[in-house]
């Protein structure tokens, strides 16, 4: 599987720093932890494990890869980005000194990434994940500079995919799909949550995958009315919804494939909802195509479940970006102000709930004019074992 | 598998107050994300996924648990604290907007855990992992209000662990050995190392994990020289170093199993090697016992290692606190103030590297009167297959 070329690696630094400059930023600071690396592997194909990372872009002049201190070796072996810098800010949570170990600030940074410039006003991307010591660090180290949120600098380039990103998006998807075949195989009344995750995590690594897209998850019985969860010990039943949400990470990118299902029949009320919920996930693949506005969707979906006469089991949905991380930009909500463009990726999201249960249909498409085309398609159909 | 009593939950938080209190402060504010949730879980037992969370423990009154928006059925199931705030500041970081779902500020939560109170001065808990909206909207909620940080009044209960952590330990321990068990029962020439990590998480579900303790880790060939680092798809050779890191989580605890090893005969440099980082991972279990000085251990370690001629081959170690982080406080360093304590748990970690193969021992241990307890015990051997 081809991963993303260091030549699509370089245009995307180039186009950031484009949008710098267009942003009137001097520089921006681009954060990632291992929860959320996305950003900083946009930029790089380095991934933190157990530091954080940043990378230093400048409007103009040469991008800085930014460690913690036990990820050199690591880093040099990883990073498109040959200039690396390890600074203790980015260091693990348990907050070793590391004696003996020399490291930067930003005004080394600085100097690395723009010789001779002068640094003004700062764009920090992924604030949400900007942490306190980083924060206070640039204060002290960079006096006199304005910071600024600047998020939208970086993610927006990261909505449309290229060719590339979306044959990695089919892989982890198909990768997903090859998880839930197993699942279903081997699946029996008695196998905890966990044990069923377990046979996922065997097929991802076994075709492909490098690791989750997301923290997988299944449920049983009641459980299944968690929006987001995580799987226990509880023991799969017969006769009860049980929901499984499986993804893949394949070079970089997630997918999730969501399917509620039952061993033997359901009762007839959940066998209904469950219907009605893959006709309504459906129902949004309908109504995507490039060049329509995004709240135009929700607003088109959520009247016509209502008009069925299923308003009161929504919850959730119908769709958010997906891509470097399961759950990335753009959301499609009622307030969306964007319109559907060629190449973005959605995970289209249909949640039902009652009081006692719940199921979520999960499925990838790419928008292309006139529709979608779909990146997972093998568990859009009623599964009943 | 018996988990931690919600009596032991209810004795930390009364714990947790008085260190608050004995530290001057009104209350603590703790935080926690997907990549590590220790703190809030330790309090609560709940352990965010896709969103962030924190638990608000006031010095006199009631905690409460601060969570995103998508999280509340969830969280009701799993948290020991009955009190549940929703802040958008906890939400994804893909940061969407949830029109017409509720949230709470910080004056909310101040409200509801100590009505009638004045709050003067904040501890931040987790600092480190603190970000940039929960400090903005810190500061415009609380006006007036100090804020500093406070890892020391909740992280120093971690250190030393109770029966009821132990016994999770243990098992934790014991299923990261059922997963190398699995591994060299499996592993051919041919394998990519992801594959490889595959049969450890498929072995961790089977047998009572709830996730990986960390991001598990197997290199081969010239990559075992990376301290710390991702597996990659690249496939595994006879006669080269293979490195193993397996972590099994078990009711909130982590384990790591750290064994290097090969398929076929090592060539005598790397045999060489080898063989002495298992005789110092053993030393270093010698130099432990309650009443040591932390930093004693490391000085003597690292003058044995020097003086046996190993010197130059040294990174790293000897030692790390372990409990619900593979990873935790205290780190031993040669800069370590403190001594150490029966039932501190430590994970000895022998790191030796040339320019090209590496190796890590590692096994967990509990320190007792004059010695420690091995957690792990079964890989502190040579395995050649």
């Amino acid at each position: 599987m081809k991963e993303i070329t260091t030549a699509e690696f370089k245009a995307r630094i180039k186009r950031f720093q484009h949008n710098i400059r267009t942003a009137g930023l001097d520089a921006a600071l681009v954060h990632g932890n291992e929860a959320d690396f996305a950003n900083v592997r946009y930029l790089t194909e380095y991934w933190p494990t157990f530091e954080a990372a940043a990378v230093f872009v400048p409007a103009r002049g040469t991008p800085v890869l930014i460690i913690g201190p036990e990820s050199l070796t690591y880093a040099q072996g990883r990073s498109v980005v040959p200039t690396i810098l390890k600074m203790v800010e980015y260091r693990e949570s348990a907050e070793p000194q590391y004696p003996g170990i020399p490291v930067a600030s930003y005004q080394d940074v600085v100097k690395r990434a723009m010789p001779g410039q002068k640094l003004r006003k700062l764009g920090i991307v992924a604030w949400s994940i900007t942490t306190l010591p980083v924060w206070m660090r640039l204060q002290s180290d960079l006096p006199g500079v304005e910071f600024v949120k600047a998020d939208d600098t970086l993610i927006n380039l990261r909505i449309v995919k290229s060719p590339g990103e979306i044959a990695l998006m089919k892989k982890a998807f198909e990768v997903s799909e090859i998880a839930i075949d197993a699942i279903l195989g081997e699946i029996k009344p008695g196998m905890t949550e966990l044990q069923v995750i377990g046979i996922a995590q065997r097929e991802i690594y076994k075709h492909g995958g490098e690791y989750e897209g997301h923290a997988l998850y299944c449920f049983c019985g009641p459980a299944t009315n968690n929006a987001i969860s995580r799987p226990t010990h509880n023991r799969i039943r017969k006769h009860e919804m049980i929901q499984l949400n499986i993804g893949a990470r394949v070079g970089g990118y997630s997918s999730s494939v969501g399917l509620p299902f039952s061993i033997g029949k359901l009762p007839e009320r959940k066998q209904c909802l469950l219907a009605f919920g893959l006709e309504a996930h459906l129902k949004t693949i309908d109504l995507m195509q490039a060049g329509k506005p995004a709240a135009a969707v929700v607003q088109e979906y959520e009247a016509w479940v209502k008009a069925q006469g299923f308003g009161r089991f929504m919850l959730y949905g119908p769709c958010h970006g997906i891509g470097m991380m399961e759950v990335e930009r753009p959301w499609m909500e009622s307030t969306s102000t964007y319109g559907l463009q060629e190449n973005m990726t959605f995970q289209v999201d249909t949640f039902f709930y009652d009081k006692d249960f719940g199921l979520r249909w999960e499925n990838g498409v790419r928008v292309k004019k006139g529709g979608v085309e779909r990146l997972s398609h093998k568990y859009m159909k009623i599964v009943q074992l």
